[in-house]
């Protein structure tokens, strides 16, 4: 293996990578980067027991990127992507004998150690076939909106991933913690059918990996793998096996009262009363309808004092008087997920889950579950 | 005690105040912050065993502070920060009673729970006298190229802090762990005599806070206090005690061979050659001079494997061929402290310290001990 690359564009591609490689994975070998040259450019890999990310250097990229010798090698991720860091112009990369990286610059000469490349796990040949290509905005959009309300606990194990549907020319998003639960929807062509829960641990990854993708993600389904792929980056997940609760039976169909106020003012006053109760045994805030036209926002800590405050309603339909408790956490991130500027909190009686939801959105919702107050 | 005052100002100080507290004080009331309004406006204070600091909001700032009533209280400084970041426009701060602070805007009503403000220790009253002026940015520059020169282990309690000397016109900043020295010196019109030594966790503390202060700063000696002062804003600092090391005498005098090289490019070299060294045993870099011409920098680790980097010197004068260890830490920090484009390197012999200072410049000097390669 030899090629020769621009220092700038081999240190991109290798901290970006080099970030889903757990602190301390085992064995050590996981700890490694995987670096392919072959006819088309330089593939990198990183992976572990969930994931598997996969990043081509086209050889394209002219002047940037020259193959003179295909053959892989895996090097300590950590050290490779400092030392690239540090070193100026352009790189002369060869390996040397079984298990010697020679990282070459004019005044410059460097021997990586490198593990045995024949120790690192075959990342799993899939078959793609069909997929389903959505644009990188709105997937990130949708995943962002709904993954942060999936369990950290994993008494139920499906609860702790991302439920992504596709059927009927729609993908929808969801996760619940069985105390709240996010949903979206979008209208896109479909290829393929079926329910697939990715682990959080993925979606996170992906959300950092696709963060900034402009283009067309592709998405394949391949066994009990999860793949989303573009031009020159994949990454492949497995997927969690079991059955998601049903949550289409969750929503509350008929509300009787609906709250309709503005997103980011609720959300600043909950921010606030939150400030309290981070420390106490429960994050809970009190909401209060008065006069069916002010909501009084309320918080308490026996240690550290009361917040107290009022804000004007836009609109209320329904019952001028109610009063509930939630946990605030939950409340700030479903609010921080909505880009419309007015939601309607949908009210159904004590002790019913609350739906959130724009007035112009269908097909976006949340829905959390009232605490004593 | 109450006081109206705009929010940004008021959370500003607060903000740049409450990092001098440190996570976990002890007892409580160490965590919070001492308001005071009085007839020039509302000073606020915060202290530890070792310091104290003291940030005046003066009247003078139109419109963002008016003092109704005077009287001073002590709050939780984290929540006072968080809550003051979270409030917005104009807030009414009033103490009710003995032990609540009220907080309000027009729509937010806060009780914050107060400690006793008679159980916070009184800051010692200093009679300030006589002082001696020095530029914000010089003392700064002086401070920041000298104090990481300092012991971070108290077996000498004198070498953990960074001495000042003030004498014949000179101010002299000073710092050793023994292994290595660091010292700058720059002239200044004194009033004062006498030697100083500071803690290092007052000294990073003052170059938090005085960091962009571009006005005169005002040093006065108290007792067993130094206290650092500007228009709104002091800090007092206790001092060590004990008699520091003669530092004039460690300084070689004749030095054999003298090297000079770019202080950045050097810099670069010895941090590349430093990546291996880091979870070693030690943090050794070998310096070769080879043929009078050429430096050549390497490390090795057993685990890792090898850099080897050579360096056009800019001149040399004395022996062609000289072969040395340094600690790549202490070198790093050392040529990180020069703001000069070229360094020499003066060696007087194997196993004498190196001397590191600019041409251009003979009242900046670094000193380290070599060890054996």
């Amino acid at each position: 293996m030899k090629f020769k690359i621009d220092r700038s564009s081999f240190y991109e591609v290798l901290s970006e990578l080099s970030r889903s490689i757990s602190a301390k994975a085992e064995p050590q070998i996981m700890n490694g980067i995987k670096m392919t040259a072959h006819s088309e450019g330089v593939t990198l890999i990183v992976s572990n027991h969930l994931f598997f990310v996969e990043k081509t250097i086209p050889l394209e990229a002219k002047g940037q990127l020259t193959v003179y010798e295909t053959g892989s090698v895996v090097v300590p991720a950590k050290y490779l992507v400092e030392l690239v860091k540090k070193l100026p112009g352009e790189l002369t990369v060869e390996l040397i004998g079984q298990h010697k990286l020679s990282i070459k610059t004019e005044e410059i000469s460097v021997v990586l150690s490198s593990f045995d490349v024949e120790a690192y796990p075959n990342t799993p040949v899939l078959d793609l076939g069909k997929g389903v290509q959505i644009p990188g905005p709105l997937l990130n959009e949708m995943i962002s909106q709904t993954a942060f309300a999936a369990s950290s606990i994993d008494t139920r194990p499906v609860l702790t991933g991302l439920l992504v549907t596709l059927q009927e020319n729609k993908i929808i998003c969801a996760a619940t913690n069985s105390h709240r639960l996010a949903m979206r929807e979008s209208e896109i062509e479909i290829d393929i059918e079926g329910s697939y829960i990715i682990p959080l641990a993925s979606v996170k990854e992906f959300m950092r990996l696709f963060n900034s993708s402009k283009d067309l993600i592709t998405v394949y389904i391949c066994g009990n793998h999860l793949v989303f792929k573009t031009l020159n980056l994949a990454m492949y997940t497995r997927l969690i096996e079991g059955n998601y609760p049903n949550l289409n039976s969750l929503i509350p169909a008929h509300p009787k009262t609906l709250i309709t106020v503005q997103t980011s003012k609720l959300l600043k006053g909950i921010d606030r009363a939150s400030l309290f109760n981070r420390e106490s045994r429960n994050n809970n805030v009190k909401l209060e309808l008065i006069n069916g036209s002010t909501l009084k926002i309320t918080s308490y800590s026996p240690d550290l004092g009361k917040i107290e405050e009022t804000q004007q309603i836009i609109d209320v339909y329904g019952e001028k008087e109610l009063s509930l408790s939630l946990n605030s956490i939950f409340l700030i991130e479903a609010l921080k997920a909505f880009t419309e500027e007015e939601v309607t909190l949908n009210y159904s009686g004590s002790m019913r889950p609350i739906l959130i939801k724009p007035n112009s959105n269908k097909r976006h919702l949340h829905l959390i579950s009232p605490v004593r107050g």
